[in-house]
């Protein structure tokens, strides 16, 4: 393809609404367009890659032995009224009415449609196991859209699920894609970690998540270097640590704390540590408020708690006025003494004595504190978000923390859904059973914008070969020279007929611009056809390295066809 | 691909919401399944098969020098109100809030948010001519959603534009993309025709369509074998005919016509011709009420007359209370005397002489009417429906109407959007221009519905090469017979390698399973392992050919190879 031919529209400003490199990186090289908060359209460039990207998935899909097929967008509200997840999805779900105000979505995920294919169409056992896959546009009404096509709401996404007669069978369909999985990320390029994730609140009974270790992931994820140990937060388990307290019991006892209303505040007031306190949030639960104890240096793990309250949405902080309705107290001075909630308390909690809480009474504290005397939790559980430096649950050793982008989830889902809608076979002896699923999906669009934010540096991308949207650049130096242009003409049709998507920067533009949105726009390799063309002689630069090479015309093509192909 | 690997759940009865043979094939050859009115879900063959169509596009508008990229289907409205088509598209368009209470629709056509993005991308004349396409998922909240794919609310669409400086490059562009058309068509083993199209009400300065001859079409097509003239019905212009009328200047009469409604009924009642008579239709359009005349033996072209009018909404027939309210008489009584609306009156009428017409009161008719003496038309042009023995606008042979299938809609767009939005250039002078454009779709879904209506038979679709999902299915007759099943392997593996999309029906179904089933999804070879494999013969069938041939097994696998790559 030639760039005079091509709708690269580069940027030199950086866009002000774009917070990570890989969003500021596919606006400035014309990957992508704003059309509306987390809505994008791809421009050519961007397209291409994406597509790369989508047919690394199909083809390792294709080889694990998956079948692809395609549903629709634009889905009746049967299709999740039947599981629940209609109301459950709640503000997440796009809904509309058609002309004759018939509910429909734009599908979020398609368990329900493909447990309904299955059941409808699957007529003897002996087709299981079965994997059914699609690419398909999604579409998530996300409360923050952001980060450009990381987190937007219509976006690409490989779904797949598997339909097993037994637990085994998931076992070796769930592994299919853990290494159909390895593949397709290791193609791509990306560095990534495995890490033990969440299943509780779907009711499954294994999961991990792919994430590519960056410091714009936003999933935390707890690793040990020593045992190989990864979970993500909400998996990841505590062990509780010990710290020193008073002995004894002592008695309790109301200290009047005027206007101290945080940890910090209140380890200034007593002059001891954050870990003397032991702090209680109110939380609003689906229909009910609870309370939740974590000790002062600790956060809570919401997702943790929410499995463990077993509630539908998504916890919310209780609105302050309702903070005073149930603690008799402004904001601030909450605790489990007297309060008619259920408490949900730390397993770390558990552990304390002689501890600080809130009295439920603005402007005072209670001191040396003891549980089962003072106070009874209604449930003791890990519900705290792990941190550097806590013990690892498998061997002992400490815990490193980062943050991770996850780009792929495999899941065990078990029965909830052929349970839910009746997935059921009949065996070899004519019995009744129920299939078992699991589900498998990849943010495919995500993934380009995981593999920018490993690979660019100060003047733009760096891509993998296996996702750039060509692999090779040709750059004349000057296109009003002819010999300079012919050569040009030459390597870039040689390339192509050698399979290789070259680009020729055929645009009368100075050089240093050529240069800028090359590296800009990623090409992996750049061939420039210079003064030295006359004696044979052209530039040839990896992307990656710092230095162009000199090569005789013939090496550059010939090294250029071998690093392309070798890294595909 | 083994069958016993592949979701192909073909149906032996006859689906009975399914209309047309495509439709019903598509469902018995488990292509596809509803998922509500006008949605599917495309199961493997049917997204395969859906898949090469839409390469074959890609390909052809990559040589044609457009370029590829993709817009988002959830679109805000401010995408749609600039242009006016918010509320244009009425209830035609999926609209829908997001979260925050932001109108968003599902965009229907993309012509506003390309002229966008050209506006925004595009920095200088020298970038022109453009033609930028996507292949896309379109919505559509068709009133009837009927005949499957043909007329669905969920559909992938190509849809291109181009960008030109000058009415001789939208000339230009206009031509290149009639031939990419050309070329789709003809790979995919369409028989199509290129039909002049109206163009009036988009405002634009020329239209073809690409029609696939059916009877099961929805747009009626004539055509003249002497000339080569087509055009669609609301383009075909319509010649005036002569009848034989009473002589003289006969005086207005009001005849009692007691129960007498329909064209039948005055015809048997005055004991004339139906073209004595002209008949008066009462139509809304947009926010006002007109009236349209054509003779008793013609029907009345809405599309002419929705553009003559220049009305936005397609028109409505009047209310019969409107119709008893503007007409003071039961509906079936209408005329033009008296009447206090416009009157649009077509050329025919305008020629007739002493004829009848209703009398605008409940059981009368006016008899010997003439215009200008008895009442005054505010409007005379073509407004009819073209017929059967109408007479050719070029060379005036009698004209031939068919129905077809409207797969490719090509368009000179003009300035409508370009000066809507403001997409202009500065010229090598430094001159403000406006950009002209042209717009090209075509319904890839579609395509393999109409290629299914043009090659089936009895036993199910006879798919082109091009379109169909696999090149050859190979069968063994019996998969208990190990020296069958390995030959048949062997067949299947040496296909593949040579680039021949084979499957093999392992199943351990009975052979006539097999071969109905073969028959049914239209794969275009079927090799046979037989009795005779042990002679090294197997039996060598075209679908579309009555009877197979025997071969040796070299001699299959060559002309399979040879058959397949040259009908690609």
């Amino acid at each position: 393809m030639r760039m005079s031919k091509l709708l690269v529209p580069t940027l030199r400003e950086v866009p002000s609404d774009a917070e990570i490199m890989s969003h500021k990186l596919m606006l400035r090289a014309g990957y992508i367009r704003k059309l509306a908060a987390g809505i994008y359209s791809y421009l050519p460039l961007g397209l291409r890659s994406e597509r790369k990207a989508e047919q690394i998935v199909r083809e390792e899909m294709d080889r694990a032995g998956a079948q692809e097929l395609l549903m629709a967008a634009l889905l009746p509200s049967e299709v999740y009224q039947a599981s629940g997840r209609w109301e459950v999805f709640g503000d997440n779900m796009f809904k509309l009415k058609d002309r004759n105000d018939r509910d429909f979505c734009l599908g979020p995920t398609h368990e329900e449609l493909f447990t309904q294919t299955v059941i409808n169409e699957v007529r003897s056992y002996k087709e299981y196991p079965m994997t059914l896959y699609q690419i398909q546009t999604k579409y998530r009404d996300e409360a923050r859209p952001r980060f450009g096509v990381m987190r937007s709401r219509e976006f690409v996404m490989k779904d797949a699920y598997s339909f097993d007669k037994d637990e085994k069978g998931l076992d070796e369909s769930y592994r299919k894609m853990y290494e159909a999985y390895c593949r397709i990320f290791k193609r791509m390029g990306l560095d990534f970690t495995i890490v033990d994730a969440d299943s509780g609140a779907m009711g499954g009974s294994g999961s991990q998540e792919f994430m590519v270790k960056s410091p714009v992931g936003e999933d935390g994820i707890a690793y040990c270097d020593a045992c190989g140990y990864a979970a993500n937060y909400e998996k990841a388990q505590c062990i509780p640590t010990k710290k020193e307290y008073p002995e004894g019991d002592l008695s309790l006892e109301k200290v009047e704390t005027p206007d101290v209303h945080t940890i910090e505040e209140l380890v200034a007031f007593f002059g001891t540590e954050p870990y003397v306190f032991a702090k209680t949030i109110i939380y609003k639960a689906d229909d009910k408020y609870i309370a939740a104890m974590v000790r002062g240096d600790r956060e809570i793990n919401e997702i943790k708690l929410k499995n463990l309250i077993g509630c539908v949405n998504d916890l919310e902080l209780a609105e302050p006025f309702m903070v005073r309705q149930l603690t008799n107290a402004e904001v601030g001075f909450a605790g489990p003494i007297g309060l008619d909630i259920e408490v949900y308390v730390d397993l770390e909690v558990a552990q304390m004595k002689n501890f600080i809480i809130g009295a439920n009474e603005t402007g005072y504290h209670y001191k040396n504190v003891n549980i089962n005397r003072d106070f009874t939790p209604d449930t003791v559980a890990d519900i705290r978000v792990i941190t550097e430096g806590d013990i690892c649950p498998k061997c002992g050793k400490p815990i490193k923390t980062t943050q991770g982008i996850e780009v792929g989830h495999i899941f065990k889902l078990g029965t909830k859904y052929s349970k839910a809608l009746g997935l059921n076979y009949t065996d070899e002896s004519g019995e009744p059973k129920v299939v078992i699923m699991g589900c498998y999906g990849i943010g495919v669009t995500r993934c380009i914008a995981a593999a920018i934010e490993q690979n660019y540096d100060d003047n733009g991308m760096v891509l993998p070969v296996a996702l750039a949207p060509y692999h090779v650049i040709v750059v004349p130096v000057n296109n009003k020279d002819e010999e300079q242009m012919k050569l040009a003409e030459e390597i870039y049709n040689n390339l192509n007929e050698q399979g290789i998507e070259a680009l020729l920067d055929d645009r009368s533009e100075r050089a240093g611009v050529k240069f800028k949105d090359a590296d800009l726009i990623g090409i992996p390799l750049r061939i420039v056809v210079g003064k030295k063309c006359n004696e044979g002689i052209v530039e040839y630069k990896l992307r990656k390295d710092e230095k162009p090479e000199e090569k005789t015309i013939e090496q550059a093509i010939k090294d250029a066809v071998s690093y392309i192909k070798s890294n595909l």
